[in-house]
């Protein structure tokens, strides 16, 4: 970490600058029009409508997505903190990476909807960081960050401008390919030496506490997520409609079943800071459609239920049968509601509600979807396994204190450690 | 617990499922035009306008009161949580109860301003909740849930349909209403186990700054909530100027109260934590009105010293004399303040404000508020006390051990408590 | 403080309920047509575009500024609870002391508008409040927020009305100046006595993850303070789109910086929490004109890398040499950038970038800035010293407890404490 980190960062950092000065161009009233084919001034419309939206996403990504990972009772500083140095840097070149595909490696002008799809792009990254939630250096972040946005950024023009498919939400593009990647590198990262859990791996009260701010501002937002970047008009609407009651829906199933599935009946916070928001993905594919508000409600229904049995089930079956060690459990987040959302528009346009896209084209998306990010994902685990990046040992896994500061003592309190007791107890921080 | 829980919020999603198939439909351009009688396209002023508004509302909805009540030590997880239980349940129900209320039974179109007063309905609940913070059972929630929200739509369908009258920060029909619900459902619920206090009824230093986050979101977007469905243009900008200057004063007010009636002049972070948004409630009912901008700063001064002094002096009164134990002090916040707004808007049309309603007609609406509130509180009181549902033992109030998992140490370092210590500590969780 | 500060809070706020009575009015579509020269109804453009960007400046400083300054360990109340009432108290008056300046003491309309700038004039003082952290009463920040504001409009005044220069984001004005009137202040302030540091003057693992929540929230709604009172269209774009890639690419340089300067290569907390900010600061000045994506990152990149040093080198430096004691490096995140915005401007117009301003107004407005702050907080400084208010003693300094009645224990497990422990420990709070 001493040099390297710096040296990579900053490389990074000179790079990007470089190719915004070569590709990258304000948008103005005139380049905007001409894209519109409008005569009128654009001046109000350019701005005025996504900006608000976008602003939500934007916290989504940095407060949501940040704080949810918060749940680690050692590993706070990560969670928030490289969340922040992955969005950060993640939105800067998938800006390039987007811009030069769209653009087939002209200069291009950037406006708000570039802005909100290169918070779009980072979430992917978000997602496949939560498989790997700590177990995996600073450096090695920054270089999934840039493989993976490539491989995001070539699936998302496949699905959208080859397959013209329907995602307006981007269960598929986002959520199910942000999973499936996250997995395979978990799979390719897998560490037998954790197989008995870790004493790390763990929250306490109040890591859960922070946690909750996370859900909190996913769940509020996800709605404005669904709809950026859906057509003004009917189809924004109805992809906040959609997503409002998907989402409270999934609330319901999801309390009820962490509650089932529970010793005595109670309510797990693993459940209720991830399973509440399973209706937000599931919804995303379709929630532009006229599917009509009840079956939104029934999708988000069962993406709470089915998250509640991926955590319950599949995910201690990941980690002991197919050696995927999911900290995050993103499976149950992302990736299955991701895959439900996928299938729910399959079923939709099968049964005859208007969309641009086809039942053939929805389901090369889902699996274009799911194949590029297996794919990307082994490619990247391996490359993240060349000796020449430092691996973290078994042993520093889950833990602040190997890459920050931590302050001496977590609590005011344990100044009481001052009298006399660190010595039998061995305080590690 | 076990099945009873689970059972009955999967069957009131099922069934809130099956009325929205028969009921609620999407809103089209078609049929908005159709409603205002315009010809125009009604696109972007259906969507843009609202939509910033609402997730203002919905932030205040989950987060502002839902980290506002984890001020308790051991009651943080029940405090988010069952507030996000209560909303998701409550928003769905409410689209149902005052869609019907006001298509008279037929079938109904849902837009943006639904989803605004869905949340609003919502806030009543919440509000009551906080009455009965720790007392109660999440079943017991979920039924309060459902008999409030229809008491609320019967009384503001008789406020604004009937009484015609001027509410727009709802000052009455959500403020007074919910606290005088909440009270006196907990005034049903009176425990005399719990009359000298209970070890868990106490804050730590971090259950009070997590619950700073809720005050501040509150706080923040108060002028929303106020002006959230106001008349575009004079009415909505007035309401927002006047909200959040009096909320301004409010605070001022509030801190010089709290280091008045405090020993030796402390502040008390319970009046900070609440007596600070009193300026929001009391200012709602006449926000729109052409009051003058030093009245709103009056008002708000006003409901800061009195939401102090009640906090001093009349919680513990309810306590021990009307047997009415109020947790969160949402009488102070809520109640007086809301009786506030109402007496100031019979004020100011008394004094010639112009408004569509008449004195009479504001006093009707606070008399109708309060008196269906409390008579649905009673009653909703009483059939909480059902002896089918289970109730809770007075020991295991205020602990969110008996409804969640909770880790099995609060801190990091309470494995402090791992070396011997425990057997003679007796650590409760 | 028993009963100065009830006296004092009490009496500030009637008399700023006399001023509003006396001067300050509604806006109406009249008079904001009769403004603009306008003759179509602007009913709907007044209130749109600016009511999001003003929310998202008002949560950055009741929610960022509050919780940006959480991170020491025992004064979070303090923090959050004061940084509340000075912007309260100084969004009143600064309505009145702007409104007065411009209107040349004639009654004026208030709008959207100069509440923006209302909540923009406090951060100026709560950034001198970073600087004086812990080491004043409530008393004296009421007194700092009365006269801070004074000078803040009056060199706003210079700034903008007389030299006409362009400071977009207020990097001068609002960084630069409140900066350095803080560390003025703090410079009269200083204490020998912490010469040595104080024991509560650091934080907490918990502490830290709060001011994260600041630091997050000020990085996210950035664009939108830079942005806020821009000309629509082209201006407010560039004003955006320039901060948030300069924000973004501030990021990398600040963790490749705190790793390069610490100890062993690990990050360090209070260069995330605030050096990752400066690039919002930096490119504040410029952030409206069209200098190209690639320098606003050159300028996030350079003002991160500045703010990690300044934290190294120049905190230490200023509290040693210079005997001035800035509790959270406002020099570093305000101070600095805010200089490398000025100069940035400076460059840009020298280089020929359009502008209204030239590069000697720009220089004048830098120096007016400065010199007015520096002048300002010197004058503050002796007035805060004057023997009739109360000094905090050394002792007494970072704690909550002297002004805040505080929870028994920190924390539920707390308990411990009760098991005959706290004799020999001496728990201090």
């Amino acid at each position: 970490m001493r040099f390297t980190f710096p040296f990579l960062a900053i490389s990074l950092e000179v790079a990007l600058i470089v190719l915004f000065g070569l590709f990258v161009q304000y948008e103005t009233d005139q380049n905007v029009a001409q894209k519109l084919n409008a005569t009128r001034s654009t001046k109000m419309d350019r701005f005025l409508p996504l900006y608000p939206l976008f602003q939500d996403v934007h916290v989504m990504i940095f407060v949501g997505f940040g704080f949810l990972m918060t749940f680690l009772k050692s590993y706070g500083f990560s969670a928030v903190g490289i969340n922040l140095l992955i969005a950060a840097l993640g939105l800067q070149w998938s800006t390039i990476a987007q811009g030069l595909l769209h653009s087939h490696g002209q200069k291009f002008h950037i406006g708000i909807k570039n802005m909100i799809n290169a918070d779009f792009s980072t979430a992917t990254v978000l997602i496949s960081f939560g498989a790997v939630l700590g177990k995996t250096t600073p450096i090695q972040m920054l270089i999934m960050t840039i493989i993976e946005i490539v491989f995001f950024a070539g699936n998302e023009y496949l699905v959208g401008e080859i397959f013209q498919a329907s995602d307006i939400g981007a269960s598929m593009t986002i959520h199910a390919f942000g999973a499936y990647f996250g997995l395979a590198v978990a799979g390719i990262l897998y560490r037998s030496g954790l197989k008995n859990g870790h004493e790390k791996e763990d929250s306490v009260y109040y890591s859960d506490l922070f946690a909750m701010i996370g859900t909190l501002f996913l769940w509020i937002f996800w709605p404005s997520f669904n709809a950026a970047i859906a057509e003004p008009g009917d189809e924004q609407y109805r992809a906040i409609v959609n997503t409002y009651f998907s989402l409270a829906a999934c609330v319901i199933t999801a309390y009820a079943l962490s509650s089932l599935v529970q010793h005595r009946g109670k309510l797990d916070m693993v459940h209720i800071q991830n399973a509440t928001l399973a209706g937000g993905v599931a919804v995303g594919t379709c929630a532009n459609m006229d599917i009509h508000l009840f079956t939104s409600m029934i999708i988000g229904s069962v993406a709470g239920i089915v998250s509640v049995l991926g955590y319950k089930i599949l995910t201690p079956f990941f980690a002991t049968k197919l050696m995927i060690q999911d900290t995050c459990g993103v499976h149950n987040l992302h990736g299955l509601p991701g895959v439900i959302g996928g299938l729910a528009s399959i079923a939709a346009i099968a049964m005859g509600v208007p969309s641009t896209s086809s039942v053939a084209m929805q389901a090369a998306a889902l699996g274009s979807s799911i194949g590029t990010a297996v794919l990307g994902g082994l490619i990247t685990g391996l490359i993240l396994r060349i000796p020449i990046w430092e691996q973290l040992p078994d042993e520093y896994c889950y833990d602040d204190s190997v890459y920050w500061k931590v302050p001496e003592y977590r609590e005011y309190d344990n100044r009481f450690l001052l009298y006399g007791y660190h010595k039998q107890l061995e305080p590690e921080i």
